[in-house]
């Protein structure tokens, strides 16, 4: 556990008619501002309010997603300048439109689509849209995927306030796990992680999401190619439909012994 | 219960080894784009992905929670466009720095202070931030708020995913309760409703929040006068930061038989 992700705080607690002073701890959140180099040219592209720990990978992993970035090449270097802010420096060459994108805004912890100022504007592409996938798991594996991301969400038990996104391989070992105050900016931790780290499409891996399913973290995965997502709470009608438009797998209400599945159910024996 | 608030699915349920197709019911997710016109200029000032019904409320929420409305008589007339617009028609006089907010952007359903470009730009003004405030409740009076919440929530029971604001009176009766998929939108939905309703500041009310306190909803409680936040869930440090900061009891982990308070509890005796 990152201890810049964590505040030390005094409260006072009521139990029954206890009224006590005790020390305690809450998850982080700050902002953190997003700047891109290309050439001698820098700008700011985000602002997103975040539980610090991991920037490098949230900020490639947020340009990954909003398709400002492809490739791991793309990205010639990323460094932190100050404890809020993270440059990110992309390949001279590089086409951004940043004015297509209008993303000089500022998104909060729980906000991953900002930016755009056109309905039609809210989608994505995923290069991954029709990508093969063959992977099939089994009820067996699903069931076990949240105790097996709880034993491990560190922040979570200290603060009881964080979601989490977990990457797991067919074996259902944990490949990468992200936490934030923001769900969206815990499954760009991780996608931004595994860009960086090994390679994108994530077809063969299956993502867990700690909290509920709605439309962006269902564009971000499709984006990074993931084609099985499984969420602990419920999914949107809009998250469903995506899922069905992008050949995606979706799961919610997952729970030992019981979880619903939304779309493409041929995946899941 | 708004039946535009929900969609009809079918699931495939698995319990144990039992996997049932089924119908089920989902909040919905969609796009609203909220546009003002002043004179005879119509400017898209947001979009934001929230469940239908009570768009009228949230367009106001919404701008008078972001500083660019004051007051009810700001507001000529609310009128829907089409199921996913609201154009808010706005005195011809009213002072609306529209690039100063840089808020031509997209907000998600999660997500409630987009569109700033930089760190420095997240606090919106509060004219109520030494508003006096003789309130005081008492722990019984906190105790029973989650219940009393949980009983009238008629999306979540239906769902199980999405998110209330509520605001009771002194007595303990929920004056206003809104939901959405988005918990900025729920409380957005509550302001403008007081807003046009009966009015701001909301300084003897309680505000409960179903989930989390994030920065983001502190700010908009702030914005609304409001001296008392509980919420079910657990805040972050940048909540309590700010709740501290405006003068704000901030109580979280609200549940039948403890809380925990985080800021200014001489309210609570």
């Amino acid at each position: 556990m990152n201890s810049s992700s964590i505040s030390q705080i005094k409260i006072q607690k009521l139990t029954e008619n206890i009224r006590e002073e005790k020390d305690d701890i809450v998850a982080k959140e700050e902002p953190l501002e997003i700047q891109i180099l290309q050439g001698n040219k820098i700008n700011s592209v985000a602002v997103t309010m975040r539980t610090p720990g991991h920037d490098e990978d949230l900020a490639i992993g947020f340009l990954f997603t909003e398709g400002m970035l492809k490739t791991q090449t793309d990205v010639i270097r990323v460094r932190a300048l100050g404890e809020n802010i993270v440059l990110v420096v992309l390949r001279e060459n590089l086409d951004i439109d940043l004015k297509k994108s209008e993303r000089n805004f500022y998104t909060t912890s729980s906000c991953g689509v900002c930016g755009k100022s056109s309905i039609e504007a809210i989608k994505v592409e995923s290069a991954y849209k029709n990508a093969e996938c063959a992977l099939k798991i089994s009820k067996e594996f699903l069931r076990n995927l949240p105790e097996n991301l709880r034993s491990q969400q560190e922040l979570f038990s200290s603060t009881g306030g964080i979601h989490a996104s977990a990457l797991f391989d067919e074996t259902g070992k944990i490949i990468v796990l992200k936490e934030d105050v923001g769900r969206h900016n815990a499954l760009d931790k991780l996608i931004g992680f595994s860009l960086m780290n090994f390679s994108i499409p994530l077809t063969n891996f299956v993502l867990l999401l700690s909290g509920r399913a709605s439309f962006e973290l269902i564009q971000k995965a499709a984006v990074a190619g993931i084609k099985i997502v499984a969420a602990v709470g419920a999914p949107s009608s809009l998250a469903i439909e995506s899922a069905n438009e992008m050949g995606i797998t979706l799961v919610g209400f997952l729970k030992k012994n019981s979880f619903n599945i939304y779309t493409n159910a041929h995946r899941i024996i």
